[in-house]
């Protein structure tokens, strides 16, 4: 009798070695962007005690996998790459190089609606910079993703940047009191989904006027090229306002600084907001142009407070960083039939007869240490099972030896692309191999 | 008022960038050995329905991470990379190669005592061949783990092979009842750390006598150096048990394909068990011969029952497969001192005065685009403090845009090992930093 077959949770997954040869080409390229800027790479546990977590994630916080240890203690599968971050500078800030930058790899877990297509354990790929308020270390963080993302094959991207401390000044110059502020980046932040008209809707339920509303849209609508260009908006406004002023400056530093480093496509949207309540200036959202549906792939910010917060209150720690989202990346790079890979199969030695064993393994060892990827099928089975088995692991080469090549110290080599075949002397083959390969 | 700093837990780990910088050349090695032998990667989800890997471990299985989730659903952290590909293979046979070679990396969680120095989260490492009966896939996964071993740049291991069906045979032989097999291996798989005199008391326990106890030693302490050797041993016994005769033939498939393959310093060693009861054939440990307090790296074996168990009774699917302990064996390395790896670092511009920051910004993203890894100091702090950082980060070369290289458009480069320096013209500073490095 047999028992049902075991399953796989809902909104967690498998990746085969198809789907793992694409996630390694595209965590290459992201390594090696990273790199290209300086950030180096770090890694903090899967588990935290419950307590860090608890108070980051806003109303999110029911979707933290939380449970109880063998020893009792109240721990919980990490949330974001982030919070964990804070942690590690915290403990090790007097070890690490000012400022740290850093990058991380690596999945998160969070207990959503899997009918939302969303999945429960997904991975992320943050890179951050910790300790420096320079305007050019935003603009880095920005460079090295658009950077990642140009070199896996991404030509149209669309890379907007905004401060917050632009809709907060201009909240203020216009009178909304500071209470409302959260309320109000909530609301804006849905201006994508919902449009303009609803998100005014929202507004006025947090208590927001309707000329307040109106004034803001007008402002935060601009259209913006560059740093100059936001100056002239805010060129009457900006010095009645502490935040506003601030705002601008930074925004002008990222501005300046990004074009330099070669960050294209950037567009100054005033209005963007971005969910997160850590978030204390730059924000930024990166979607592909191309590909719309697959909204924001990689997104964040300046995040002032949060490290100084969770380190216990000693002093603020400026830090910035951004996100990517590795899944999504990955459908979207797909569905763009941008993300091209070799296979690594080179070669494979057929087994025609058990006698020649010993001549398959040499000659496969033999290809080996000469640094080719190689195989040899280990059971001498029909033909046509081994061409099956060669076609679907995508061999390029396959090499045979039966009576005829033992016979005339041969070896029979056949492009499994092209079919043709033809003999080399069994001495020249690893040399005739490295040559076809290269 | 400060807070306390939160807490890191314990038995989990934080890797830092230097740490990282080894641990990413140890997985790449790995990858390049086992991609070489046509084992292609793969990854199964941090957590399982609980059910799959209840009564798999044994006395083990109270160390399982285990909880309700969101839905209430019983799931568990995965304790090994096994079980979960055990189901994976039943789900998703259809569409696998057959026979199915594939790695995995990644981390596995135990509810350890800390106490004995061992971790709760650490990574592993497995190779596996589903479906082949081969004695050849049990020499090769030796082999490409022996490979991965020897490029890391570990000249000295202790590899040792040995059949369950040998040690079963002998007793079967000696008329040691079946029902005591399983407590005979547990017994034996604790010669390394008790010796022979308490594992022969043990052994007594279980209720093997003493005389039967005798007889096995002298048999599975016999020196064998082949299978021509093996074969010798049981010349006069092997064929008065079944058991015998097929643990002396697949050990000496095993033997004659390793040779052939080139694994090196193997040993026959007839007293090895190994702990798991899963195994049903080959089993191999592989030690550290300069480093034996590391205890085994290394180790695994055929497990032709697990895969189908796991699939619902669907069959035996006959597998074989090793696991690499990844911490034991960084921690060995760094002992032995072998692992050896540059910096990625290369290039870094210090930051000498506001004014300069665009001549400073262009420059790197100019060397940057020319696949030089290149950052730029944030702020024109002091010298001192510049120079601190780039010495924490490993750069070897460092560069300086100061008046005197504006006016005369100069770089100067400085060699931050030999502190030697000198200038190069601005147009030509991207070519000559390609050619230092390379």
């Amino acid at each position: 009798m047999t028992k049902k077959l075991p399953q796989i949770l809902k909104g967690f997954r498998d990746f085969g070695p198809d789907q793992m040869a694409a996630r390694q080409l595209i965590f290459g390229k992201i390594r090696a962007a990273f790199e290209r800027f300086g950030f180096e790479p770090m890694e903090t546990p899967t588990l935290e005690n419950l307590d860090l977590l608890a108070g980051k994630y806003g109303m999110d916080e029911k979707l933290v996998y939380k449970f109880k240890d063998h020893g009792g203690r109240e721990v919980a599968m990490r949330y974001d790459l982030t919070v964990p971050l804070a942690r590690f500078y915290a403990a090790n800030s007097a070890d690490l190089p000012k400022p740290f930058k850093r990058y991380i790899i690596g999945p998160v877990w969070r207990g959503e609606n899997t009918q939302k297509g969303r999945f429960r354990e997904f991975y992320q790929c943050d890179v951050d910079v910790i300790g420096s308020d320079s305007g050019v270390a935003d603009a880095e963080v920005i460079a090295a993703v658009t950077t990642a993302l140009t070199e896996m094959g991404v030509l149209d991207m669309s890379v907007r940047v905004n401060n917050r401390k632009i809709i907060d000044g201009v909240m203020s110059l216009l009178g909304v009191p500071d209470s409302k502020f959260v309320g109000v980046l909530r609301a804006l932040d849905k201006l994508d989904k919902l449009g303009q008209k609803r998100v005014s809707d929202e507004l006025r339920k947090t208590g927001v006027t309707s000329e307040q509303i109106e004034k803001m849209f007008k402002m935060l609508q601009a259209t913006v090229a560059d740093s100059k260009g936001l100056k002239k908006v805010f060129s009457e406004v900006q010095f009645e306002n502490k935040l506003l002023a601030e705002g601008v400056g930074e925004l002008s530093e990222v501005l300046d600084a990004a074009a330099l480093i070669g960050v294209e496509n950037l567009i100054v949207d005033l209005t963007l907001a971005r969910g997160l309540d850590y978030y204390t200036g730059t924000v930024c959202e990166i979607g592909l142009s191309q590909a719309p549906q697959f909204g924001s792939i990689a997104g964040g910010g300046r995040y002032n407070g949060l490290i100084g917060e969770t380190s216990g209150g000693r002093g603020k720690v400026p830090a910035v960083g951004m996100s990517i989202g590795i899944d999504r990346l990955i459908e979207a790079l797909k569905d763009l039939s941008v993300l091209k890979y070799d296979p690594k199969a080179d070669v494979i030695v057929f087994n025609l007869k058990p006698d020649y064993l010993e001549s398959y393994l040499t000659l496969v060892t033999e290809l080996r240490l000469a640094d080719i990827n190689a195989e040899v099928y280990y059971e001498p089975d029909a033909l046509d099972k081994q061409f099956r088995y060669a076609e679907k692991k995508k061999y390029n080469l396959g090499l045979f030896v039966g009576d005829d090549e033992i016979k005339d110290g041969k070896v029979a080599i056949k492009d499994l692309v092209t079919r043709k075949q033809w003999k080399v002397d069994a001495g020249k083959i690893v040399q005739e191999i490295a040559k076809l390969l290269s």
